[in-house]
């Protein structure tokens, strides 16, 4: 679904909004950051662990009839892992809350199970424990990633202000042909980016480029000039010309990381490719007021924010 | 469902053993409680967090067509705070991964909302993030809650050591009539048994008396010889005699804690009442070759752990 973010802000923010917004902290100075990020973080004794919680439901964000089990806990995972990633946090562990379709079915179970052994090896990233349950209903996990905070603290969708930069990790588009299965969150590039001080604000696009970067706008209160010509289009792409285009701004599932940063310098520019991190620049932040738009070959239009709202 | 949990662990136990066993872990010195207990615990920087994981299924663990959606979401939060009192963990703060029935309902939506928020605010715990979905299904609630440890540090099913007092902080049975919903969980008896130093295993009794201290013998590697005239019975109880002792030792969902402890000396029993605790024995920790009975007027028979295990 598509939503406006400046008229109606999409369902899942519009409950963050209200869960917010009605809640009275118990202990609110210890929440450094809460509700309508892409991860929270709280102080805990000596630091601050941030939190990021993602639920991939079959028939929604996979089709267990059609993929291999490993392969959707491993993307259950690699999604939060992308949500820490865009707050340049490293990741701690995770604990997995499964509902198993009714009958159970203990080769899925198991596939399950190794599956998500093998993506907390391959990603670095510890399982701590879990609750699963038997259901009738489709498929359901829910992963909830801890991190410790980079050197650049907790990054959010917040800290863009006009004349920014906003650049993507790579390219984009396309990830439905098998991609979205199989994408590494960009949990390293993140550190590099943090270490080199880099992003003001950062995101990872998980709905699409033209609706999470609407979202970014709108948390920044700051407006964008996006350049079509700029935006790298995926090789996985099967469609050309305007259609092309239109698979990267709303394709979603790309798992790049969205980020505001002042101009680079060449010096820190050679330090992050010799560090394999490549920004590519694909527009300007600029005053609210001026609007987000999207600079194409027929000039200026207004961005519209196409993507998936998995909340719609 | 039953299980003996010498013979055949229950599945979620069996799930989690086999992701453990598989894990080879990126930061293993970092996990400190990991998969198999009712909470986790991981080292972050200047000190540790500790987590825990629970689903509550339409359904299953409750019913959306006869209970207050506001009920359901202090439920489905207050069942992670009960582990995290199993911990001796204070509360930090919570994620919340939903699932709502297609097509969405914006009044459950909105109950669902102000529920969490009403029940952060009421059990001291504030809501830190959520991701939220529609899809077929019954409506699912994945609440992740983060604490910090105790003065005893991470609480755990292991440490129960033969000799020692089994005792729950109330009555039990019944909760199917109302208390399963309404029910206080025992954050703050539990950092007063901690404080005095009590505990030296604890876990919440979620599943039943008998199927929940068979888990703790297996995991502290012991017997228990547990007195049926002893079992303090709740008042919600409808049943007499035998059925009622049955009610008690395997309703479950009673989250009162259950307690390994040394002999208590005169002191600490008046301490621990004049701050509002009061820790029933019923019965002794033996060595496991001694086996786990339940001493009733007909002698000793085994202990059948009866109780509701969510992952059969």
């Amino acid at each position: 679904m598509s939503a406006d973010p400046d008229e109606a802000p999409s369902r899942e923010d519009a409950w963050l909004d209200r869960v917010l917004g009605r809640l009275a902290a118990a202990h609110p100075d210890a929440v450094r950051l809460g509700p309508g990020h892409d991860a929270a973080a709280i102080d805990v004794e000596g630091g601050s662990v941030v939190v990021t919680t993602d639920v991939l439901i079959d028939g929604v964000h996979f089709r267990s009839d059609a993929m291999d089990p490993a392969a959707i806990a491993r993307k259950a995972l690699a999604v939060n892992l992308s949500d820490l990633a865009a707050a340049a946090a490293v990741p701690l562990g995770f604990v997995v809350g499964g509902v198993l379709p009714k009958p159970a079915d203990p080769a899925l179970f198991e596939a399950i199970s190794i599956g998500f052994a093998t993506a907390a090896e391959a990603l670095r990233c510890p399982c701590l424990g879990g609750d699963t349950n038997v259901a009738e209903g489709p498929l359901v996990l829910a992963v909830t990633a801890l991190g410790s905070p980079g050197p650049l603290g907790v990054l959010s969708r917040r800290g863009a202000a006009p004349g920014m930069h906003v650049s993507v990790t790579g390219p984009l588009g396309g990830s439905i042909h098998g991609r979205h299965l199989t994408f590494s969150p960009r949990v390293r590039e993140a550190q590099v980016l943090a270490r080199h001080g880099v992003p003001c604000a950062m995101m990872d696009i998980s709905d699409g480029l033209a609706l999470d970067l609407s979202r970014l706008c709108r948390a920044s209160g700051v407006g964008v000039r996006l350049e079509a010509a700029r935006i790298p289009i995926h090789p996985d792409v099967r469609e050309d010309g305007a259609a092309a285009l239109a698979c990267a701004l709303g394709d979603g599932e790309d798992f790049e990381l969205l980020v505001a940063h002042a101009a680079l310098d060449d010096a820190t520019e050679r330090s992050l490719r010799a560090e394999g991190v490549v920004l590519t620049r694909i527009g300007t932040f600029q005053a609210a007021a001026a609007g987000r738009v999207l600079v194409g070959a027929g000039g200026e239009t207004p961005l519209q924010p196409t993507g998936f709202d998995h909340g719609g």
